[in-house]
């Protein structure tokens, strides 16, 4: 790969199960650091509407055939085996103007992004084809007739098109959360560094891992593709608002309702809180991350810092500190050691944010750094596409309206004074919606005010102050379990956020019937549907057990010496059940009551298998609720019945969740509760 | 109101704090039933700008002042009012051309669906104005750098505009979760039939039980509203595919990435299956299901039943019991007791359902009705928009192209066979996303293939079989707990589905900061906080209680005897307790290990304060997970501290959520769960 920098590489792209190369030479991608011809790209003659229908059609099947767990475990062994190999990524990123650190945001950044997907899928999400959504709702009073949300697939294939400036992060944080779903993917990268993603690609379908039609990549113009997505398609977007709402527009997205999400560049806010003055920790966290977001990636982020927000009375000692801090920026080529700051992704990008600078300056006045003039510590400052970070301030920013509207896409940021935190939250608002603002400060009433004012303009709010300066991740870090995403300006979509980002590729439909029909949809046992009472449903491992395997037990009475008993025993002498005054005085008792451990003690007892089998630990319990309370002399009895099945992939056993109702002599549901345990798969155990 | 067909009402719009008649006369709209003047709409001159802004700023400010509980229960005492003068709006239905019974749907469905709301809120969600999402991820090993999901009403204006058919219940539906949410609303019902909306408005804005500017209405033309949302607005649309569109691109819109939710009529279907030929109780469910969604409000439902699906042995037999059942159908004004199915909306929208139905023909023949000839029990056939049920046949659906895409919107269907339960979920998705389908069988394998297969396709799907005969709210109605929408055609909205609903009216935000500055903000307690050990806080009532409020427990030791004597009382003598041997063969355990009730039960020993006081009752434990195995001779120490605080608003406490953490000697955490408590609001009780 070494030379790649002297002989372009021809890119292809893999579309409807080959890779293929546009008609003609292509055309040529430049080295942003050195300006050589670095890749050669093209896409004319390629067939787009056979690529969709491969995915949906090729794709889709064999996605779906797995399980969740089943294409988790998958995107395991891609991310493990792209870290294997990823020096190969890190010497092709010099390419693109980023520094070594800089692609260790994108490339260790986005295996690591999938990496967390796929382990979190696993704890989260059961092992199956079908998700069940929030509770089973009752639709009738006699319980015939209920229903239960669930997620399936989409049947379409899932366009992911991406921006320059993370070619692997922006392609895997994508694909992660449509895999897992079940949805076959088709990439379309920037194609100023699409010769990134294309071989990251190329590796994850050497691997094999992948089955068939489950990844396409188009590098080079899109052409026709959008035209023929399918209303089961879903097409995500990241990138620049105006080509963002141009694609949303478009009329097959119209007509067919295609879901299209958008994550575009925003004017993000950083604030300092009023309390933070120079001197403060938080002062200083806040001109260095100021500082970092402007620089990294030579600020070619979606979340950089582009409007600096303090007290007036900080603004000079933070122009000052910055001023200096960013004056120290090595500048040069991206694979020097002695690099802080590389290029931009090429010269042209680099003189559009140079006009939009000269925008700003309508409203801002430059107050260090010189957006024509650079100096490199090495390199060629006519061939790459170098320039100094800037610094502007907004003398007015109350009434300024190109500051909060005009982003110059590089390491350029505008400072703006406020008078005080709510003038300072109508400023952030100003930029009509971001993906991420922060704040630093140390006072939890300012954190409270300011965040509160923010949340509803962004999707996400970074708190900084001395308690989190070695831990925080930063502004500009978005991260799998979070969403990334903001309204208004920043496109209104939303990423990630952890399984959230999963459910975007699935549509949630509302099944109505009767217990058994939604049973039989959901693999779920429901309360009504059909039961089966043989042997013990703790003699069955999971190889035999099934949902609605049903246990009722026999009847125990509780009696005053019981509760005496276990109050002793345990300590718990609460009054409402030692004390028949106090008892008779709370609002929920008629007298003194069983306790509620009590009674799920007592019920285990009632429920229990002793003998060895293949239940093998009672892990947990969810949703208890003592409905009805206990008085001396009530018998319970206690019905279990098997609600759900979850094999693990990798071990010898799974979850198995049981239903647990406990009764009195009248019938009534004395206590509801999931009782969780760990069944072996086989018993006795073979393995 | 009797009189209102002959003196026909200028509407007029509430906007900006008045009621306003636009310029001239207004333009009239006709009685559907007898082609009266019954109303003048205008809009003329009306500053919509103002209406946007004064519902931004007065209806915002004051409903986020409120919390989500206040929210509900004003709805509730707006739905109490609206079921209490319910009368006069039945009176005014009529006037649409829809029966009693169809206004049954609308009125007291819309009012029901607000109630159910109002109900669910206070159920489902904490009585805040900060709604936390989702669990605290921790994003630092150290667990000082961590993040909570969070929603706030947006800021802007629920924008909601409506079809024709349901003036009542559409609105209602729409505005509900928006104010729970906390988002004002302006109301655009359709012309058409404005003037019960418009009432209802009115009776709502008498009744002063909404805050001032929570409530807006147009009535007529919707002028230029469209061109000026902005990023915190939200639009939802119910009505045509096309208009939807033509909407959802308007450029105010697509540059300020505002929220637009559609809800299209689709080509929804009803599959009868392969299991349930004639004589079946499915059979006769199905026949009966397909004739009343053709001619409840006249077919005018978003949800009404185009096409339908039956085996191929069945078809001739279901086209002989559907033509004998639409036969029977009587057609007349909507205010006679005679009458089963009333007039369309107006004479237009009848000529456009022929139009269509001479669409239909080239892929279908018609087998039942006539669609230019109509008998009447009363009315007059050349003044009111009525019109007879047509059924349709179309013999090759699975070539067929109109049948799946163009909608008569009025009492028509089309029948189609097919060969196996694949081909019949083919058809269905020929329709390319409906709102919902339904299918008629008793066999639970049929019912997982064919809704396994529908469900991508579909918001909602319907199983109807005999054990939910009596008690199923059947194919056509939407409901408050389940989400209404469908992809692609259906136009890819999602509405309702119980507390979703809500959030689609707020800003998902992640905060991430330290667990103090994120329990600063959301106002619960995140482990890492800063706590506080004074009294013990079951000591304290609402009025003194505090998040971060903790009780820290003395030590216990669980000895062999404790566990022995644990298992004897309560019966309990699971292996892994008792037998040493069956223990360590276990994969998770060493030895024995003491019971999870047993912990659970000393833990409660050991935190409970016994004497009376404002700690009522404990009411339940949520997601309670054992951890580590607890063996002879280990000591455990609890921590319980005050997480949430929920006072509700109609009672003398509230409840609270204390995180309950159980360690062992070496610090490692055994047990983890929520203890879920009543406590009152004083002690000694005031009340």
């Amino acid at each position: 790969m070494k030379d790649m920098g002297t002989t372009p590489r021809r890119l292809e792209s893999f579309v409807a199960g080959a890779w293929r190369k546009g008609q003609g030479e292509g055309r040529p991608v430049l080295n942003a650091a050195t300006g050589e011809v670095h890749a050669l790209v093209g896409t004319e003659g390629l067939d787009f509407k056979a690529a969709l229908e491969w995915g949906r059609e090729v794709g889709g099947r064999n996605l779906r055939r797995m399980t969740i767990h089943e294409r988790a475990l998958m995107l395991k062994s891609v991310g493990m085996k792209l870290m294997e190999i990823k020096e190969e990524f890190y010497q092709e990123n010099f390419a693109t103007g980023a520094t070594r650190k800089d692609g260790w945001v994108d490339i260790d950044g986005g295996i690591g992004t999938m990496l967390t997907f796929a382990s979190k899928a696993r704890r989260e999400l059961p092992n199956s084809r079908v998700l069940s959504e929030g509770p089973v709702e009752t639709l009738s009073r006699d319980g015939s007739f209920v229903a239960q949300h669930i997620l399936t697939p989409m049947q379409g294939v899932a366009v992911h098109i991406n921006a320059f400036n993370f070619p692997v992060w922006g392609m895997l944080e994508k694909i992660a959360p449509s895999l897992i779903a079940g949805m076959p993917c088709l990439v379309k990268p920037a194609t100023q560094t699409a010769y990134l993603t294309e071989l990251v690609v190329r590796r994850m379908l050497e691997s094999g891992l992948l089955p068939e039609g489950a990844l396409q990549i188009v590098t080079g113009s899109a052409g026709d593709l959008l035209s023929h997505v399918s209303e089961q398609d879903v097409v995500t977007f990241t990138g620049s608002a105006a080509t963002g709402q141009m694609l949303k527009a478009s009329p097959a997205i119209l007509a067919n309702s295609v879901r299209f999400t958008m994550e575009a560049d925003s004017l993000n806010a950083s604030i300092l809180g009023p309390d933070a003055g120079p001197g403060s920790v938080e002062f200083d966290l806040f001109v260095k991350e100021i500082a970092r977001e402007m620089t990294v990636k030579a600020g070619q982020k979606c979340t950089a810092i582009r409007r600096v927000m303090v007290a007036k009375a900080h603004e000079e000692a933070v122009i000052e500190a910055l001023s200096v801090r960013l004056a120290k920026t090595a500048i040069g080529l991206p694979e020097d050691d002695a690099t802080r700051m590389g290029a931009l992704v090429s010269c042209g990008d680099r003189d559009s944010v140079r006009e939009k600078i000269a925008m700003l300056r309508q409203d801002a006045e430059i107050v260090a750094g010189n957006p024509d003039a650079v100096t490199l510590v090495s390199g060629d400052p006519d061939k790459g596409a170098f320039m100094s970070p800037v610094l502007l301030r907004a003398a007015r920013p109350m009434s300024a309206d190109i500051v909060h509207s005009v982003e110059a896409f590089g390491p350029v940021a505008t400072i703006m004074a406020y008078e005080d935190a709510e003038e300072a939250v109508a400023l952030a608002r100003k930029g009509k919606g971001s993906l991420v603002s922060s704040l630093f400060t140390n006072d939890t009433a300012v954190a409270q005010e300011i965040v509160t004012g923010l949340a509803a303009y962004h999707g996400r709010v970074l708190i900084g102050n001395r308690g989190s300066a070695k831990s925080s991740t930063g502004h500009g870090s978005p991260l799998a379990p979070l969403v990334h995403g903001g309204p208004g300006r920043a496109g209104g979509g939303e990423e990630m956020g952890g399984m959230r980002g999963v459910k975007h590729f699935m549509q949630r439909t509302a099944i109505q019937g009767t217990p058994e029909m939604l049973s039989a949809v959901t693999g779920q046992w429901v309360e009504g549907a059909p039961v089966r009472q043989d042997i013990h449903p703790f003699r069955k491992s999971l190889a035999e057990l099934q949902i609605g395997d049903q246990f009722v037990s026999a009847v125990r009475e509780v009696t005053e010496a019981d509760v005496e008993h276990f109050a002793e025993f345990t300590g718990d002498t609460f009054y409402a059940h030692m004390d028949s005054d106090a008892a008779k005085a709370n609002p929920f008792f008629e007298d003194r009551v069983a306790h509620g451990y009590l009674i799920a003690s007592f019920a285990a007892g009632l429920f229990v298998e002793p003998n060895p089998g293949p239940v093998l630990a009672n892990y947990g319990v969810d949703n208890l609720r003592f409905l009805t309370p206990v008085y001396f002399g009530d018998s319970l009895r206690v019905r279990l019945t098997c609600k759900e099945i979850n094999p693990r992939e990798n071990a010898g056993h799974g979850e198995v969740r049981w239903d647990c109702q406990v009764t009195n002599q009248k019938g009534e549901v004395v206590a509801q509760y999931d009782v969780l345990t760990m069944v072996a798969k086989t018993w006795p155990a073979s393995e």
